[in-house]
């Protein structure tokens, strides 16, 4: 049984009540907890020593990696973080010094989206680091993006370069909050996630949760620096764009809109955020699956992401 | 540096915003989303195998209990959770079973308090099992319990028989969410903290955050059973007495009330509660510090709960 499975398997039987207007199972539950016009957003994760981040990392990365993956997920709903809790489980022996570094890379990158931490526990973890963040954000409810949205037609755009995300980001990404609001105050988002697995292991739950297909443009997939180096050095067998598509950790967002929105969009958004690239790379189809177009023609997807990989 | 001192060394500097009516130091965050007549309550905290729990533990009480920590800092402010993050930190292997049993312990907890629980993450922790739980929760504006409102003057409480919850009381505690609201919503409840390091030392959390001092009669205070058994075949140089002081994980209520408030609060408990001891253990004094009474007179009370015992 892996993690995907494992989770299906518990979420189907957790308790429920009235005000779950989304619950597990996209990137931030939704609540409705009376507010007039808005949802109240909840999400949790964790990052731990050894699987996420080394020893060798720079303390002010782990710290900025544990808040910024929730930071990611309220953002791929439109959202914006208000609130954040920290659970800080510690080896038997810990240098507070590094522990005040953690924080200061987290307090950071808090304070620069206006989120307040109000709640800092410390437990003990023999061994190895864990850092457990849950967030707490609003948005606004007629604009909340989810995954469940994409309709047939629509046009798929990913933020940013895809790929090596290892040999970097992962531990400074920005969490694209600016740009999913204004995505959210400009244009009908119809879906939208983080890419945390991977953009085909990501793009299938979109997929998946709207109950479409999709065909991607080989050509049109932006692919990172990083991918194409490392591709190079480390694993010739996985060409660049074999990376773009199943590295994990880009955190970067994959949404569809309409497609009579495609051209206005590409046009808006270069004038707002000039320094990050938009990418139209594909569209939503009536048929089920994952394809890509390339010159030889269009071919079903099997690479599905980070579990494929796990498995192979 | 122990615990205590890394809390309030990070907490100094933690970000924070408009919305935060208190933050980190009490038994819940207290916030203002905007709801008319409600503060939101946040609250996280993990329990680890070999720490919280160990391998022999019965998984529906490791979930019992990851769970109902926070549901007694939920009742501790008088609040209603209703809503729960899980994160669940598993080992290389993992038994499926053991896991889905520790969510049943869990979401039986949760159902009965109509928790809905809206998030499941899992991740990787090698060597040992860890659960973050982060709870949501309401509490109406004006009835909101700190650990800075005791007076002098004022009664102390406590529910429950106190000392040697290792015996099995910390798996399968209740949580006093219901006693808590009744209180809430019957007297003027001054000053409320859950009891998780201990009598004296949460007692002394109480007299910090109020600038005001107790003190308490020897009697009065109610040792649990399991305390008197332990301490005869286990430890007999912790009297039962100074385990119910300094025992921790007890997760009862302690709070204050005015004076004049003390006798009419224990008959209405005995009608209301009747298979749950409530005993007024002493009362707020102006003069700073801890002090006991015993047919010996008054003593400061050097015993502060479980960090001291850490250090001796």
């Amino acid at each position: 049984m892996n993690e995907f499975e494992l989770i299906a398997r518990l979420t189907e039987s957790l308790p429920t009540n009235a005000s779950i207007v989304v619950g597990p199972g996209d990137d931030c539950a939704v609540i409705d907890l009376g507010l007039p016009d808005q949802y109240v957003l909840l999400k949790t994760d964790a990052v731990v020593e050894g699987v996420h981040f080394t020893k060798a990392t720079e303390p002010e990365n782990v710290g900025h990696k544990a808040l910024g993956r929730c930071l990611s997920d309220v953002a791929a709903m439109t959202g914006t973080p208000t609130h954040a809790l920290v659970t800080l489980a510690l080896p038997d022996k810990f240098d507070a010094d590094y522990v005040g570094r953690v924080y200061t890379g987290m307090n950071a990158l808090a304070a620069r989206y206006g989120v307040a931490i109000v709640g800092g526990e410390t437990t003990t973890n023999p061994g190895r680091m864990l850092i457990s963040v849950a967030v707490l954000g609003t948005v606004a409810k007629e604009k909340c993006a989810l995954r469940s949205g994409a309709k047939t037609g629509d046009a798929v755009f990913v933020t940013g370069e895809l790929g090596g995300s290892l040999a970097g980001k992962h531990l400074n990404f920005e969490p694209r909050l600016a740009e999913a609001q204004w995505l959210a105050g400009h244009f009908s988002i119809h879906a939208m996630i983080d890419l945390s697995d991977g953009l085909a292991g990501d793009l299938r739950h979109i997929l998946k949760a709207s109950r479409v297909g999709a065909e991607l443009l080989s050509d049109a997939i932006p692919v990172s620096r990083a991918a194409k180096v490392a591709r190079r050095t480390e694993s010739p067998a996985k060409t660049p764009l074999l990376a773009a598509l199943t590295d994990g950790e880009d955190f970067e967002l994959l949404f569809t809109v309409a497609a009579r929105d495609a051209v206005p969009l590409l046009d808006a958004w270069k004038k707002q955020f000039s320094d990050l690239p938009l990418a139209c790379i594909g569209k939503i189809t009536g048929e089920g699956g994952l394809r890509i177009r390339d010159k030889k023609g269009v071919q079903a997807l099997a690479a599905d992401g980070y579990v494929h990989f796990q498995k192979s």
